[in-house]
């Protein structure tokens, strides 16, 4: 469903849960060259936005502000017939919020309360995907 | 490691049981207007070839005909934070042993002989990635 105000393409409410488990999404960017580049991360929503977590100068975080279009898969970890497939662009880059969000999400991935993967020197972001195509496969 | 003569890069063979398990790989291709597109498959290979099996039409099979440029993550299952990220090329699409194949995989992924998924008039293919970047994560 699309909202022509906005120009965002809606989640089935039925595959949220997909945005709020432990199953790992996959993020597809573009490199310098216009190759496609696919790596694994801890996966989040907020409302329809989708949202995830990477430190400034990662290669997907470098390469969405060169150029935003994105696609994320999600496969749910009790059933991997079961996807969600999103097109759709980085709108936000940002380090508002980032640090108690990686906590948010060690949190729910990993059951403690404090990310443990920090790096010194390392600058959290909160990437914020607007969808533009979604497709919930659920066999 | 490379190999002068034929432009692969060697998958690590401590990496390649994630070529040869029951975990879903991630492919993405480009669209027609450049942006990524990211979708799972049941992932195999041949030796330093990365393989998988698709359908002519296919949206990927589609997007790798006109762009061979893919790019592949698999997630161990047992250990999400294992992780193998190839970059490369399609340097082959084709029909033969496909219909062999997509059974193989069944077997593995599945535990039946024969792919339950198969639809009328489909056509099985191949598709083989050259990889030009791999990287192995296994923390």
């Amino acid at each position: 469903m699309a909202h022509a105000a906005t120009g965002i393409v809606e989640i089935p409410s039925e595959a949220m849960h997909l945005l709020e488990g432990r199953g790992f999404a996959h993020v597809a960017t573009l490199m310098v060259d216009g190759s496609p580049q696919v790596s694994p991360v801890w996966i989040d929503h907020e409302d329809s936005l989708v949202t995830f977590n990477t430190a400034e100068g990662r290669l997907k975080e470098r390469n969405l502000r060169r150029d935003p279009r994105a696609a994320v898969s999600v496969t749910n970890p009790e059933n991997p017939y079961e996807n969600l497939l999103v097109r759709g662009r980085a709108v936000e880059i940002t380090t508002e919020g980032a640090e108690e969000h990686i906590d948010a999400l060690a949190k729910r991935y990993l059951g403690v309360d404090e990310y443990p993967g920090r790096q010194p020197g390392e600058v959290r972001v909160i990437v914020r995907i607007r969808p533009e195509r979604v497709r919930h496969n659920a066999p």
